[in-house]
């Protein structure tokens, strides 16, 4: 029986100097915010509240509670913690019996010994770990590189420096009749034609046991009294992402002692394939051949549309269950079949993988490593390994989890890693040992995958619709496009009035408005959006512009990473959701959990069936040649019938002109097909500001509104539009 | 105390049916040999006799010894054999004790508990394994996707069809006096200064132990009588690879219970770095980084210059310390520092690795895998494991050890391999986990790195002297360039007289001349010779010009990827010797041990220091601009100081003509200096055919004979060119 305790916090410059005040905590929770709510501290999420936080990273925090084990039940008592952020002691009754580093490991300290009294526990959290090995830039990132908490906290370009500390996961007593704490463990193995699957199951308890096995709609079909047994299921369910199927879940209910144990699970294979057209290696002298990165689960090569998943606040500690979901929820109603855990951020609390398994949703989790080089110390290597066991047993054993992979950018030069890291070998070799049917990739990007851009208009001038149909890639793992976040998003930061005209100042660069990546603007995007619309004359009207380029961009790379399927495979985009409230960022949500219009347009690019357009730029003057090439887009597990097309282009207000009925034809499952290229001149029609391209066909339409630019004799320029 | 044995051999068609008759059998040794003996089969190196051996691969084959252990010494007794190929039973007085499949294990049966009795030892040897598993081309090298055999024994572009069995290492009875069989373990690890060396040491015995440790000079530095202790050595003299200093090698010597054992330490650091300029990944959508191949000994990033090292005979049971040595001193002759074994060959016994260390050859070992898709089935995951801990306990332990190596191009189109592979994974981890600090690649080539071509002149028309100016890799580690062997080489094959004209038939086709990989000709590059030369008039014309172009283009790839360093980081050709008698090979050295004239030519250009000219094809006409770029190539560990070149330009036999006394300046260790690019008009000089390119400077100087035409008017075509 689990039993909840009533912490106090107090902290002190040392961890042997005990608080002479202490104040009430909240946990699971984080030093910082029960520091701000006993004083008053305000919103770490606007302004630039969070530098007022900044001198808690050095501190001791203690944290105690009592607990009154007379009276009790059972005959074992412990206390139990899902995870403790990040080094720390625990002391029972004044002496420490727990010493650890790293937030990822559950916590077990046997108390039976003191069943009976009222035995008082502190846990001392030690300091922020602040490395020094390597070329480290203090208050920066690259901090981060010997420890396995989240890089992000140590300040990114959409997250502000701000790392907290404290009991971050669920901690409680336990009281019980076991001999021991209760592991139910249950795997399975499928047959090569998953026509079979055989369910192994055990506990490590052998008094009184009784399992029960029922399929995803409710029915039982085994049970047992063996506290280890098996069975066999023909052809089982299998876990579907997505799309592509049901993700059936197989539930099961152990009794123990008194104690009930509840799991679940998902039967499928998971296996990553060469792309297709990536064995060829052209010319003497011959190199390799790219990695696979084709997403092949129970058989079948998914063409994985995702987005780039980070913890949805910057104090995880407080990510409950709901967070999760209202979140979640919202990447699978968009038609994505898949999430990246990137390597910066946290691996996420159990509650996330249950509902990604429950919604279809593959996870890609990454090792908490990210843009840093982390160096292969004996000290940093035995912290990682241990982490890595934790996480790797928690993580595999959902049916949604389908890549492992090393951490973010290692192989890139900002952070320096290479294949030859003793850590991230180390990570192959357990991962290997521990579960090898799930695949293992050191980093992301590997060679012929991509990541970026992060804008509408690429460092080189040119725009991402242009350079992206004309890049060749196995994978799109990141690409970014920005704009400005939703007004609601906006006042969460300052008063309306402080952010038009959006200059670049202490405030808006701390939320990511201005100089968050390499240039002046950027996720702001305001010189880009000028430069297709003008001067913009409200907060509202900046806002809409920059979210009609951002809604574009996305779309339009979705569908491009699509067309070139199957050379490419995997189309995720940087990111989906963001820690507090950005000013601007990539993301599709903004904080806590407004919707951008962009995410709308990402639902449209990454419907099962679409017909597509692959246009060349945005913005297309009178006169000119529009052109753009016609396809149906195809994912679906099913062969589609032909149809037909109709297709037309309509100039501002304008009636649409119809330009061609296309016929494709029957199409087998998972199939893309490519059309004819269309070319239509551009009449002129003064005053018109848009131009649309008009698929029309039931379900799989598609309408594309782009820039259409006619001046009118008398006033050639500096045209304010109106989208 | 060890004792030899006298064997003898016989064959069936299963496992329990005992040959009727039995032979003289020599151990170590293979089966074929003692059959062909014993039966006088004619030489399997000559004419097409191989195929008289080829029923052989499916017997089962059946040693048999006796050992009188009466009036024995020691205790205790021992079989030991230090390779048995392949898989085998071991029946002691007829009953099984021992079974086993692959060649790499130290096979160790006890009998002491027959000590008193004549002992009656069976070796069961099964047939030649073939795998079934994939897609099988049958009596090809695909057969070999489910062992450690080596793969070239299945048949190659050099080497024919012919698979040895047998016992083929070291195999003897032990008397000891000693509880169990003596482990003596020496390791260290070195200070990140290089300036202390630890020294570790144990022996798995608790009797009266003696160990003494030597400095290379012969010097004792440490003596102790302890089973378990270490040492500190200060300012430890380095093993270093030829050309950058001593490969000095520490000695030890225990005496346990009467019996003496010797062996010797290297101390050296190795790491592989990012090659210069390689971090560099130009445009978005960015991709990763090439992975990292510039070996780094002892802090000192070296230019590999080496040779592919393939087993110097077909029955590799036979080669003995005097056959690795004569080949292993060539090696070092020829200024290279370095030789990759091959996974396509075995991993070579014992003295092959001592004599490196003596030599100062650094030793790329791959794992048993080349050009197959070895698929991961869990029989075959389990033999590889147990043949690589094998390999890894023996192999480590040597100065002379730089790299470990999953296999030979394994992520090229014809093998189909990726890193997913559970086989590739598991040598990852087992490598890092028992030596850690020597680098683990997965295949060559990698990313970044290249293999090929293997002609003077590519498929596509061009010289391999243009192809490789203009490309850019960061390893080149494997290039070939063909020629026919020396004539006393081909006498083993056939009849000279058979031999002229080179023509296309089973012969000159089994032993490589025709057909050995893509095109009709290609190792013996007849077309190439007449294209460059016209019709030969004899055996030894077409030999001596093939040979020609053999040592021209080597020379030239050798200096080529010198003066790409320090993107360029290796230049190992394919390959140094060859197993048997070919008619023509890539090979520096033929059968058995005869030198051809492009070894002397490697040997220039790999000199530590030399002056090198990049022209810019072989064959220059009257009235062309001859065009060339000056270097110097400075592989030297320490600086040198500039000095004059002075260049000339000969054609014929006419004076040589003064181009330019060039200058370079004063060059700091291990770097090169690219000097003026020169051009000189050709002029007619009737009746000449080569054209020499004279760089004169002390040791550092280089001469270049290349083709020159300048055709009479009456006779302008089809001259026969004598070089």
């Amino acid at each position: 029986m689990k039993k909840e305790l009533n912490w106090s916090l107090g902290y002190s410059d040392n961890s042997t100097d005990f608080p002479a005040e202490y104040f009430p905590a909240t946990v699971p929770g984080a030093v910082q915010l029960d520091y701000a709510k006993e004083y008053n501290l305000p919103n770490h999420n606007a302004e630039l509240n969070f530098k007022e936080y900044a001198w808690m990273e050095d501190k001791y925090w203690f944290y105690t509670t009592e607990y009154d084990s007379n009276n009790l039940k059972g005959n074992k008592l412990y206390f139990i913690s899902e995870g403790i952020d990040y080094k720390f002691d625990i002391l029972i009754n004044g002496e420490c019996r727990y010493s650890y580093e790293g937030m990822y490991h559950k916590v077990e300290v046997d108390l039976s010994d003191l069943i009976g009294s009222i035995i008082k526990i502190d846990v001392i959290i030690y300091p922020v770990p602040k490395s020094k090995i390597g070329n480290i830039v203090p208050n920066a990132r690259d901090e981060a590189n010997q420890t396995t908490k989240p890089g992000v906290s140590y300040g990114w370009d959409f997250h502000p420096r701000l790392v907290p500390l404290g009991i971050w996961n669920d901690t409680y007593i336990l009281e019980s009749n076991l001999c021991e704490i209760a592991e139910p463990k249950v795997t399975y193995s499928l047959n090569s034609e998953r026509s079979k699957a055989l369910v192994d199951f055990s506990v490590n308890i052998s008094e009184s046991v009784s399992w029960s096995f029922y399929a995803p709609n409710g029915d039982l079909i085994f049970s047992s009294n063996k506290f280890n047994d098996k069975f066999e299921l023909d052809n089982p369910l299998l876990w579907w992402c997505n799309g592509y199927g049901e993700p059936n879940l197989y539930k099961w209910e152990l009794n123990v002692g008194g104690e009930k144990f509840i799991g679940k699970v998902g039967f499928k294979t998971v296996s990553l394939e060469m792309n297709e057209g990536t064995w060829n290696v052209p010319e003497f002298p011959k190199t390799r051949s790219c990695p696979p990165i084709t997403l092949c689960l129970n058989g079948v090569n998914v063409f994985v549309k995702g987005s780039n998943w980070v913890a949805p606040e910057i104090f995880y500690a407080t990510i409950n269950e709901n967070r999760y979901r209202e979140q979640l929820t919202l990447v699978r109603d968009a038609n994505l079949n898949f999430v990246r855990c990137w390597g910066g951020a946290i691996v996420n609390k159990e509650a996330f993988y249950d509902i990604c398994d429950e919604l279809g949703i593959m996870v890609w989790q990454e090792f908490p490593l990210g843009c840093n080089d982390y160096i292969s110390t004996p000290e940093y290597l035995s912290l990682l390994k241990n982490e890595a066991l934790d996480i790797i047993k928690r993580v595999s054993k959902h049916a949604c989890h389908v890549i492992w992979c090393g951490g973010n950018e290692l192989f890139n030069s900002w952070s320096g890693m290479t294949e030859q890291s003793l850590a991230l070998r180390t990570l192959n070799s357990l991962t290997l040992d521990k579960t090898p049917n799930i695949p293992f990739i050191p980093t992301s990007p590997l060679m012929g995958m991509a990541h970026g851009s992060y804008l509408f208009i690429y460092f080189e001038g040119n725009e991402a619709i242009e350079v992206m149909q004309n890049s060749k890639n196995t994978a799109y793992t990141e690409f970014g496009m920005p704009s400005i976040s939703n007004i609601e998003c906006l006042k969460q930061v300052t008063a309306k009035e402080n952010l038009f005209p959006l200059i670049n100042n202490d405030v808006t660069r701390a939320h990511h408005a201005f100089k968050a990546w390499c240039q002046e603007e950027n996720w702001s995007s305001v010189e880009t959006i000028a430069h297709y619309f003008g001067e913009s004359e409200s907060l509202e009207q900046l806002v809409e512009r920059g979210q009609y380029l951002q809604g574009v961009g996305y779309r339009f790379i979705f569908e491009e990473a699509r067309r070139q399927k199957p050379y490419c495979s995997m189309a995720v985009n940087w990111c989906f959701n963001e820690p507090w409230p950005c000013i601007a960022n990539n993301s599709l949500v903004c904080y806590p959990n407004y919707i951008k219009p962009a995410y709308y347009e990402v639902a449209k690019a990454c419907r099962n069936v679409l017909a597509s357009a692959r246009y060349r730029k945005l913005q297309h003057k009178a006169g000119e040649m529009l052109e753009f090439d016609l396809w149906i887009l195809n994912d679906g597990v099913k062969p589609i019938d032909g149809e037909t097309v109709n297709v037309s282009v309509q100039i501002g207000d304008e009636q649409p002109v119809h330009i061609i009925d296309w016929q494709f034809p029957n199409l087998s499952a998972n199939t893309n097909f490519e059309g004819p290229t269309l070319r239509y001149k551009l009449p002129e029609v003064y005053g018109a500001e848009t131009l649309k391209i008009i698929l029309s066909c039931g379900e799989y339409s598609s309408e594309y509104t782009l820039l259409y630019n006619c001046p009118s004799p008398e006033k050639p320029k500096e045209k304010i539009l109106n989208i």
